[in-house]
């Protein structure tokens, strides 16, 4: 299960990105829809300003026709309206060792939202995308320096997923504007890729006829074991089960101390490749485990909750950790799934608990 | 001016509680009100689940009545609404040597809200302080243990403090009730002072007639240049001056680069001492300082915007900084002021900008 040690120190650099970005503090599991402001974040440049009266997203590329439109054209569409979970690739990379030098995430790199806008796949059907597409290109307005290449923020994605009925260009988020940091005025929610894919402050969409190969597809976002690796890309969620941790905390070290009582341990659990069909509990150290109760499913590309009944018998230390499986077979691993760019680390996380000694 | 490394490395316990709390990014310096979930946030435990039909305010202690209130009664009562700066005591932690271990802030820790609430005044003369009151002790629902003690989170203000007439007991940010994490359903704001001031998810208010000698009084949020000195208790905000960057940032270094061309160069001001009475700007590391230009104020206990013209005249490598005096003669200064705990570190920091050649 994923160790407590951080090997090394964090770095100046790794702290900055800390300190601007930030996870969903555990103990947010208690809500099925993350509240606005504790959902995680990740934003690779700045938050850039955006006029909305300014602003248009414009279609292009491979398409019979090219398209402009404002905000309102956009908000005058028919709407849908979908909860999702999202969490970043990056998610577990400070558990890995030797660590790879990006956002240091622990555990926390998720959140789910009720997401409004305009469903993608009418619109790339009234553009036209033509005989040869193979992909579609999004591009936001957040521009920096990555990797030495100085661009603004921009992935692809297979033509096929962008005409999956589920995608949707968003402009609210839990009935409200998208807030700057998630990408006002709009942005693009693909339900189950990882976050990378999901590009914030959309300007622009691009059919292409080739695959992309810009630095946040071709370098960025690959799974390799050795840097000269070509790689293959980052995209769905891996499962995986996060516990509201029991107890109370300590500050610094935020180890849990609980009375000598039955306890329902509760969180929840997602998988970006289908449905959540399990998920375990144990109590010590990984060495049996419990099947944990379903709640039932909050749509079909979001956490499932879970609650497991716990009795410890006496007093002491307990590891607790929580592992899911989903419907297509992927289990959670007890050991840290390691690459160079520090992906998809989804392995068990270890959880302690004092019971019965609330003096440290 | 603030140097820029991080000396030995941010350990697993630091980077714990930065993957959970978050700054304020720096370019959201660009809005005069911090819009929602980019407010620093900084939370000793966990945000408490709190039922607001169960909820209750008790006011007790040195009074001639005790009073109970339910959210209801609270609005009903007359409200005041007022913009506030607040920064998190612990600001500027990380960039001390040796490194104070506890949240390992930079410099974000800071944003502006319109806090909208009941005059705390009003309630403590009608519960009627007595003579030989002293302090005004302020309970939260937040319950953890730190230094070895289980704990409530709990403050107290001289009485003198809890009087003044914008103090407030706020159940709205931004013109919408508190989100979990700042507080709900209410939170105590005392203008000017330091961010551990104003308690959240405030439950019980208790007057004194003897000063409280609880943890977060005697042992926390203190100055001390040894650990077995008194010390001197952190009170009001230092006076600091920050810059949203310019240009766009390199993703790990957060470095800027900047075309070679006049920019506007913008952040704000703050104190909790004295109006802001001049902010001053260098683009060459601290050599020469010049003016900057303020902007009308936004309110007596807000942040005071400001900008200045820099035309840089050939490509290279810059340090800019900027600088902040309040009219009670507070002025930031260049080195680092050392304690204990980490608290009120206002020095300058450096913002360094690559100007003309985008690639690193």
């Amino acid at each position: 299960m994923n160790a407590a040690a951080v090997e090394g120190g964090i770095s100046l650099e790794e702290l900055q990105l800390a300190t601007r970005n930030h996870g969903m503090p555990l103990e947010a599991l208690q809500y099925p829809i993350t509240p606005g402001g504790l959902h995680y974040l990740l934003i690779h440049y700045d938050i850039p300003a955006v006029d909305p009266e300014e602003w248009r997203l414009e279609i292009a590329g491979n398409v019979e026709r090219e398209v402009s439109l404002t905000l309102d054209d956009l908000r005058a569409r028919p709407a849908a309206e979908i909860p999702v979970t999202m969490e970043c690739a990056g998610n577990g990379r400070a558990r890995l060792a030797p660590r790879p030098i990006s956002q240091p995430w622990l555990s926390e790199a998720v959140g789910t939202g009720w997401w409004r806008g305009a469903p993608l796949r009418a619109l790339l059907e009234e553009a036209g995308h033509r005989d040869g597409s193979l992909e579609v290109l999004f591009t936001g307005l957040d521009r920096g320096v990555e990797g030495g290449v100085e661009q603004d923020y921009e992935r692809s994605v297979p033509l096929v997923e962008a005409l999956r009925d589920e995608v949707v260009l968003a402009y609210e988020l839990n009935g409200a504007p998208l807030p700057p940091q998630h990408g006002f005025p709009l942005r693009l929610v693909v339900p189950g890729w990882y976050g990378m894919t999901n590009v914030k402050w959309l300007s622009r969409i691009t059919v292409l006829d080739r695959p992309f190969d810009g630095y946040q597809q071709e370098r960025g976002y690959r799974l390799r074991q050795d840097p000269e690796d070509e790689g293959t890309p980052v995209t769905r969620m891996m499962p995986r089960a996060l516990m509201r941790p029991p107890g109370v905390p300590e500050f610094l070290t935020r180890e849990r101390f609980a009375p000598l009582k039955p306890c329902e341990v509760t969180g929840r659990a997602w998988s970006g490749w289908a449905p959540i069909v399990s998920v375990e509990v144990t109590t010590d150290g990984g060495t049996s485990w419990a099947p944990a109760e379903l709640e039932r499913p909050l749509g079909e590309w979001a956490w499932r909750g879970w609650s497991f009944r716990w009795e410890p018998s006496e007093p002491g230390r307990y590891v607790l950790g929580c592992r899911a499986r989903d419907a297509a077979g992927n289990e959670q691993p007890l050991d840290e799934p390691w690459n160079v760019g520090g992906y998809a680390n989804n392995a068990v996380e270890r959880v302690v608990v004092t019971v019965g000694d609330p003096s440290v």
